[in-house]
This record gives structure tokens, C-alpha cells and sequence, in this order.
């Protein structure tokens, strides 16, 4: 059985890594257009957000979509929860960098004009809205015949948004304080959430050749259902225990998965992690698309939706703060003076 | 001959215009998400931006995106100018409300990866943030598979943004000032912007079957020189007219053209405009498509890319100021007391 990689699903991780380099080197200088002005960037890019000075505080902005996962929702002819997915990959990259999320604007493109379809998706963006507490204060609907293309004629769609957040200039949390011994915290997601759904269609549909109707293997529950999952919101859980407890750093476990947690690890430093059993999607899409460990690693976010860095000392005060709260947490390993990402042994960067 | 209109070329801007009324409402639901707390709305949805209370002024929000521009470019395989329009259309609406604009966030969604496109896009972005003063502070790549598609194989991509700026609590714009008599002041347009596309497209390639290295007719300029001229940026003169002249109103001629002028008209007023003869551009465009006056004013923008309301004792102090720009400036009508928008005699709205 051959092996299956994100890569032969048309997305070159090495590739974009490469190309974001380029990009934030060229968006440094737009910097300079700024300089001295009111709404100065202060942070690089490449963070989970970036931060511009407004006076007495800084504004964190975002940008994030659903990718493939609005093909799931074509499939299954069910539109009102991706725009929750939506608002969580905006919210979740925003709390990362201790900014309390305020608004966002989305960004429909469809293949033709289709109201029904447009109302379906605010429904979960209003829902994502409440839940973690902002405001949707406009959006743009893009008619784009010949640019969008879907699973279902006429409901062909992308959906994106940009999302912005507040954060005091003393309450900013980059992971530049993550100090060697430091511990993991991992916060359980819901499932897939919306990255690397080009991986898993190759695997569930074209490779197993199931259907969203098919009951998903080793489980009771549907294939739509179990892919069309929304993404877990974070924001309470991490407004709360940052201010409670002392966190380090905080990293959302999105596109690259725990490749990306070296963007905020100081320099020399490195995580060691442990991960708990992994859900039984996971299982499932390991095994029916003979996938190796690293691959799931660098693409899935494996049970895990958010790591955070605290001190050994604030582990006590953390899962009390969590018992109140209907997510679990997991202590899944430590920082290390290396500076590598290495899962359950494999070494990741 | 028959005539082609925007509705035939794939977008129903009635269907559009009633869809945006029931988002607004379902919006509004949002905004008391955010009551009392920072960053709390203070517009109503479908203005130019919107605008949330940040303490000593408001930030102003918006986002858009170049349309099915992106198929031209990539018909003429060049990449470099459509972020210029990327910028513009998001910048000129922010001026719509009085907003310094300030910063914005790009939106890439790509067919497959391809850094050598990024590469051409990042540079229209990058010009179009040096000429509007504005910083690019992060932005979103996603290789969408199935979902993006294109004119030429691997180059299908998609490109939008959203974007930020600042306005003093007293100087916000919204043409709630606007009074009969004002007059209104067209100022000239680079082109066709980035609006209409679809039904420039239908024209000249389906029905005139003309390619973008044709000549484009009456010209002697090349079809996909003429369609890909970026969009002009309108922030320098507009910053400047509203600290040195009064102005009541300010409006973007984009998506919907010279119909959106009411969201800016206060109750029981409207607009009466003559337009000075349009570029070439669009009387071969009507003349190839056999499109009505009224579809082209309800779809481009003649000529005319922002409508400044202003009191008539202002007129010769606004006129002074532009003579030190290199852009025109027109007379080209007045406020009348009738809800309505007439252009060179035909009822729009």
C-alpha cells in the first residue's frame, strides 16, 4: 500500500514555508510607510497575528479561511457550521498572542449568486461570533464565476475572514519569557478542525473510496458528520487562565500543526512532546491512507487544539481553573534547550 | 444584436443588493456581542467601513477584493499590478468615511502552490501600500485545490483583503451633512477599476472574441493593457480636500457604480448627475456588448471613480487644491430633494 503525504495532495508545506519567509521580508518594508504614525506595527511578521501601536494599547490583527473543509460542507448540503470554523481559526491565532478578540470582517467568494447559501453561513459565523464574544462588522461577498469552483454546482463557495483583537502593552504574550523546563499543557480539540482536509478527502474518499453517508470506521457516526465537526473556540478558557495564572506562551495547533510551535519558542529552545492516545479519526486516517507518524504530525493537530507553556510551578492552579470548563486538558511534555520540535520521538523541524 | 447585461455575465446585483440587507440585520445581532466592551460598533452594516469605538477614536474596518480581474492577469501572465488594486479597492472605501487608512491584511487563495505568483502579487500589494501610506501587517496563503480555479493551469488564485484605518470622533464622514444644493464633484478614474469584470469579459472575449493581444478598438493600446490598468488610489488628494474644504459626502464608485451613491444620502435627498463623456474604454465596451446606458451606469464607473459631495462655496477652493494633484476633477451634478439617483437623465434607483 503506498503512503500517502500531504505533498501528493497538491500541498507543499516546504514550499509555502519557504515562500512565507519571502513574504514577511517583503511585507517588513510596508513597515517603514508607517513609521511614526498612529497604527505602527510592532511585531514581525510571521507571529500568530500581528500587533500595531494605537496609543495606549496595541490592536492584533489576523487573517485566516476554512481552506477544503467548504468542500466537506458541499457534500453534506449543510452550510451553518463553517462559518463557526471561520471564526475559531481567526479567534484561536489571535488569543495566541494574548489579545482579547473584538471583530472580524469575512470574505465570501462564491461561484454564483446564492442568498441561501449566504444566510446558511452566517448562521455559524453569528454563532462563532457569540461565542467568543466579537463583533462581525461587515464583509464582502464576491461573485466570482470562472475563479470559484466547488463539489456541488452552484454551491461552490470560500470562505475567509480577517479578525481583530485588543491586548494591553503589558499583557502581551509572545513566548519570548519560555524558559527551559517550562511544561506543556495541551487542551483537547473537536476533531480535524480545518486543516489538512485536501489530505484527508485523498484518503477518505478517493483512497478508502467511502462517501459522507458511509458510517466512518471504528466509530457509530456518519463520515460527513465526523469531517464536518466545527472547530473548537478557545477564547474563554485561555482569557481566563491568563489571568489567573502565569502562561508563557500560548500556540494554536493550526496549518503545519506542531511544526509551527517553534515560532514561538526562544532561541536554543525546543519542545519535547508526548502525545496522548490520538482520537480515533486520526487512527482511521492513518491507517486507511498508510500514513507515517511525522506526516500526521506536521499536518493534523492529533487530539491536540492548544499548547500552552507555563511554568512547572502554575500546573496545580491550571487544572483547577480547567475543571470548570468542559475542555480537557493534558500535560504533554516540557521545553527542552534544543531547538527542534520532537512528538512521541520523531523529530519534526 | 442582443444586449447583454451584468445580471446575463453570471452576477444578479438585485438578488446581491437583497442578500446584503438580510446579512446587515443578522449582523447587527453581532454587534451586541461586543456592548460596553472595547472595540464596541458604532455603524450601522452596509456604509463604506464600519467603524468600532476604540476610546479616543474609532477604527474603521473594511474588506475587499479584486474580483475576476484575477482572470486577466492571468491571460496576460502578469501578475504585478492586480495588489495595486487589491489596495485600492480596500483604501478608497476607507476614505469614504473619513478614515486615515492605515494597514491591511491580504487574503491569497491559490489553485496550487506557486511561490513565483505569490512573488508578483506581493509586489502590486507592496506598491499599493507605499502610494496609500499603509503598513501590510500580515495575511493568509491557501492552496485550495477543487476549490480555486483559473484562465491558465496552476495560476488560478483569488486575492483579497481587509483592511484598517483611524478617524477622529469628529471627523467622521458619513453624508449625514449633505443638503440640497450641494454639489457634486467627480473625480476621474484610471479606467474600469476593478468592478464589472465579469461583463467586460463576456464582451470582449465571448461576443467580441477579441484576445488581450488584440488592439483594443479605437485605441492603440493592447486589450490587456487597457483592462489590467490598475486601479487609481485615491487616499493623498481626499486626505488633503478634507482638511482643507468642507465636505459633506465622499463615495466610492465600485461594485454596484453610481447606484450605491444612497447609502450615503440622507433621507428624502438623491443625486442628479451629468457625467462628462466617458473614456473610450467604456463607450467601446457598450458598444460591443450593446449594453443600455442604464446597465453601464449601474455597473461602471464612466470615468468617475469617487463622488465628493460638497457646499457650493467650496467649489473654488476644491478646484485650486486638485490643480496641484494629477487628477481631474468635474462638476457633474447636484443634490436634489428626491431619493433618488438620475444619471445623465436615467433613473437608477
Amino acid at each position: 500500500m503506498s503512503e500517502i503525504s500531504y505533498k501528493d495532495a497538491g500541498v507543499d508545506l516546504g514550499k509555502i514555508k519557504q515562500s512565507h519567509n519571502k513574504i514577511a521580508k517583503a511585507l517588513a518594508e510596508t513597515f517603514t510607510f508607517r513609521k511614526g504614525k498612529l497604527g505602527e506595527p510592532v511585531t514581525k511578521i510571521g507571529h500568530y497575528a500581528g500587533l500595531v501601536d494605537i496609543g495606549d494599547r496595541y490592536l492584533a490583527l489576523h487573517s485566516d479561511g476554512v481552506g477544503t473543509k467548504v468542500l466537506i460542507a458541499q457534500m453534506m448540503n449543510k452550510y451553518d457550521t463553517v462559518g463557526i470554523d471561520c471564526v475559531a481559526m481567526n479567534v484561536n491565532d489571535l488569543i495566541c498572542i494574548g489579545a482579547e478578540p473584538a471583530g472580524l470582517i469575512d470574505y465570501i467568494a462564491l461561484e454564483k449568486t446564492n442568498p441561501e447559501l449566504i444566510d446558511e453561513l452566517m448562521k455559524g459565523l453569528i454563532k462563532g461570533a457569540k461565542e467568543s464574544g466579537i463583533a462581525i462588522v461587515g464583509g464582502e461577498t464576491a461573485i466570482m464565476p470562472d475563479v470559484i469552483k466547488g463539489y456541488r454546482e452552484g454551491y461552490g463557495f470560500d470562505l475567509a475572514a480577517a479578525s481583530y483583537g485588543f491586548v494591553d502593552k503589558d499583557e502581551v504574550i509572545t513566548g519570548s519569557t519560555i524558559k527551559e523546563g517550562d511544561i506543556l499543557i495541551g487542551l483537547e480539540s473537536s476533531g480535524i478542525h480545518s486543516n489538512g482536509y485536501s489530505l484527508v478527502r485523498k484518503v477518505i474518499f478517493e483512497k478508502a473510496g467511502l462517501t459522507v453517508d458511509d458510517t466512518f470506521p471504528e466509530t457509530n457516526k456518519k463520515v460527513g458528520e465526523i469531517l464536518l465537526e466545527p472547530t473548537r473556540i478557545y477564547t474563554k478558557i485561555i482569557r481566563k487562565l491568563i489571568h489567573v495564572i502565569t502562561v508563557h506562551g500560548i500556540a494554536h495547533i493550526t496549518g503545519g500543526a506542531f511544526t509551527k510551535l517553534m515560532r514561538i519558542a526562544p532561541d536554543g529552545l525546543g519542545f519535547e512532546i508526548h502525545l496522548p492516545e490520538p482520537p480515533t479519526v486520526f487512527k482511521v486516517i492513518q491507517k486507511l491512507g498508510n500514513i507515517s507518524d511525522k506526516e500526521m504530525y506536521k499536518t493534523f493537530n492529533m487530539g491536540i487544539g492548544m499548547v500552552l507553556v507555563i511554568p512547572e510551578e502554575e500546573k496545580g492552579k491550571l487544572f483547577k481553573v480547567m475543571d470548570n470548563y468542559c475542555i480537557k486538558a493534558y500535560e504533554i511534555g516540557k521545553i527542552i534547550r534544543e531547538p527542534t520540535v520532537r512528538v512521541n520521538g520523531i523529530k519534526l523541524v
